[in-house]
């Protein structure tokens, strides 16, 4: 399904600044970047660094004193497959994939070390598998009010899980966190939100199970399916939109996604789908 | 300068558990294994990871109830040049190596979010360069308790700023932490410390500077040109020596370093030192 | 009903130092003090003062340094009435005595600002009255491991909320946070514990209801009935059974409390118990 | 000298809810009210209830759905002396009146059990006495900075010791929890204050000093001869100017006061300020 989507940021400097921007849609097996365009101004060189492995894109700039505005546009075509969640399992640490161990240790916003207790009360019984990360999802949905402005950048997992509120990063914290406590690699997901309202940035993760990645919300915001993904990381602090060193303002920003319509292409059904685990892989949401 | 190291870790399992130990040392250019080798009893398969840039060596091995005993032992020629601290300057993140942001960003032991006012209190003054994170170092031994037991697994930065106690680990995640807060990129470091008393696996830093990473430590413990790294991470949560799956009871612990007698090898000095960023590069110890 | 008790509690000075002893049975209309002894070694002055109107017994000495050892025993008569759970109802701020007031407010070790929305998720659409306190005890008696030495004196309810497991003074911390959460006056009970094993000194909450205060213990280590009041406070900060400034080692530490045989006396029931507000009220402790 | 001072609170209920107002000047021996007026739309009863010993004055009403508004008006006559800090020594716990103990231990938003060392460090070598509370406040107004917003009703000294930016209640907090953890009683005391500008309710704290209660203020945001008490407590959990229970926004609030002209009295010197522990005892602010 094509997506066109992009990101308009506009920033006053009080000072030359330096800023890594995370804003552009990842390319991997099931995003294609069909087009894209970046336009800065005013017109200054910047780096583009492309993380191994999970492809986050980053770009740098320097910016002198003055006025910046950054647009992004892409046309972007995500595949995706049907799974049946019942046959997607956990998979113990013993077997785990090494390379995904990364994930399962805390991180600044997700502490799993003091989750581990509270973890194990609500979800130790549950039956291991994609059901359980789904019961994850569920609790916080329940539990947790989404309220705007409620929480801020120093927000971690631990304060969630006694305050019970705050907005789509903090619900990926948590899920991040729980899924650790549990031994179930997990990591932060920044997206373009196709149909979320109003529209921004979205936070969202991934568990690690039965053989590759799969794309979880808690929040219920938007549906899975029109996710882009801009960047993957331990939690927020390494996926940032914007990452400024300098006495700078942002003065707006804006962000839109929509579906370009076309021929709907029928889901790979799971035997066609032998993705390397960077793929996106979806598994259909029940709530939408 | 040659080190005979090792550790030998015992272990009683109440049950099937799986182990990831992070104690061999790393190959890289300052350092070089002569020879090594580990012993696992009972006898079983384990898998070795290797992790890219770093060369953090994981090794996998999943162990039935009983007891475990893993020995390993190593030489390892450690070389290393000296510098003068007063020509190392700090990067601007304009111009630090796109691949060093990483560690610009806060984890789960370094909340270098929340220390930005401390830090810039404390060290905002300061001429920028080696000689300011050897003023971080110099602030955390003096205002800093070293104590044994006083902290545990779930301290962190932020209470060591507070609290003024901790051992090795909080040392180094409080270094960490205000380098960050200073745009200073700075990792934690697991190494086999020569002439640490009593002996222990020892935690420490690096600091991104001029053009390679250099080692830290505000403990003062053992001297840094004994360090043999062991592994590097965000901060400990990433370096355990032992992350453990399952009912698990550790009987004894020891480790040991020693150096080798040999005609010593001088130094190279500044111009013979063209070394890529993952060697260890070390500034004479003013403290021994 | 008649308890004999005591504590013998013996340091070590390395200097001159100041004790404050909260380790006297408290006197109130459901406590008889029959007879009681206290002895100091060395011999020493000391002051005692009763705080008004919740009859604290604080007693400070002046030791030099050396040793000390200082005993207390006493004969205990507590009576108490039986009453009808059901009929105990919660008063809403409007009615409360404003003498309770103070007790609605967060301490030290009780957050219930903090822990506001996580006390009307669990709680807040049980049925106001003695079996809303009922519930809270039985959900931390449920959900919160008990384990020796798991916290400290730093330990408060915002973390026994998340990581689910401490000692009888977090027990009660978190259901006075919870109380207070919900508008309920909550406050720290210290108190010797008939069949408590092992014999120490214990800690329990009152919360006040229809217009008493009535004493709840979410442990259900021993029996309600058997408790005689030491101390009451906001939490554990005002009731601490000694307070030391100076350079100073707890050597050895006993506690003890029996029943003294005799031919009980029929509890009063509900319509001969006109109690003033600081009498101990009991109603029958389902668990025993 | 005499102050006219007063405020005005205007609130729109959504439902029935209970107040409890603290915003009427204490009646003390420094203070004596001249006259004053309360009004309340629409016209309620109400109760007043004042505090053993400290005077707070509390005011509780329950409101129907709608608006409510309550003003205040008073004439108070603050009477105070002059004395020589250099004459002002610290008691130590061994000679402390036993109802200033109370004031030693944390409260919750004062953890002076975990500033311990941080306290020795920065103020354990200064002279004990009333410059050692007066090095305290320096050290707040140097290292804090005062920014409104910067933080919300659950900061607390431990976060400001660490995050250095607060607003008045905090740098008292801050002051309380340094005294307690120098073995100082300190309690938290909520004012109108003569000259702040924008006029509001100001928060200070006392430590008790020689023989008697002592006004500090960390902000130096106004003198001190100019602060009408209104309330004291171990913190602001204790004199909140109004605790709200039920569904209420406040649409506006205003604070006033000035001094009436008239002729200055002369303040006491020392010897004849016998004064009882509880009175306004004013040491010269050198900052005005």
């Amino acid at each position: 399904m094509k997506y066109r989507l992009g990101c308009q940021l506009d920033y006053s400097l009080a000072s030359v600044s330096t800023f890594i921007f995370n804003i552009c849609a990842v390319e991997n097996e099931s995003q294609t970047i069909i087009e894209e365009n970046l336009q800065i101004e005013p017109q200054l060189e910047y780096e583009e660094y492309v993380t191994p492995f999970i492809n986050n894109r980053y770009l740098r700039l320097t910016v002198p004193e003055g006025k910046l505005k950054i647009s992004y546009q892409a046309t972007v075509d995500l595949t995706f497959t049907k799974e049946n969640p019942h046959e997607i399992t956990e998979v113990p640490p013993s077997n785990l994939p090494l390379e995904t161990l990364y994930y399962l240790y805390p991180s600044r916003y997700c502490q799993s070390d003091r989750l581990m207790q509270l973890a194990q009360d609500e979800f130790g019984n549950l039956e291991p598998g994609y059901s359980r990360v789904q019961a994850i999802c569920d609790w916080i949905y329940n539990k947790v009010t989404y309220l705007s402005g409620s929480t801020d950048s120093h927000t971690s997992a631990y304060d969630i899980a006694v305050e019970r509120v705050g907005v789509c990063r903090d619900f990926a914290h948590l899920g991040i966190a729980f899924c650790r406590a549990l031994n179930i690699p997990a990591r932060f997901v920044a997206v373009y939100a196709n149909q979320l309202q109003p529209p921004d940035f979205h936070a969202c993760f991934e568990a690690y199970l039965e053989n590759r990645w799969y794309l979880f919300d808690a929040t219920r915001l938007a549906p899975r399916e029109g996710f882009v993904k801009i960047g993957t990381g331990k939690d927020a602090a390494d996926v940032s939109f914007a990452t400024v060193f300098g006495n700078v303002q942002m003065d707006n920003m804006k962000v839109d996604i929509e579906q370009v319509a076309e021929e709907l292409r029928q889901p790979a059904t799971g035997a066609d789908a032998k993705r390397k685990s960077e793929s996106l892989v979806y598994v259909p949401d029940e709530n939408f």
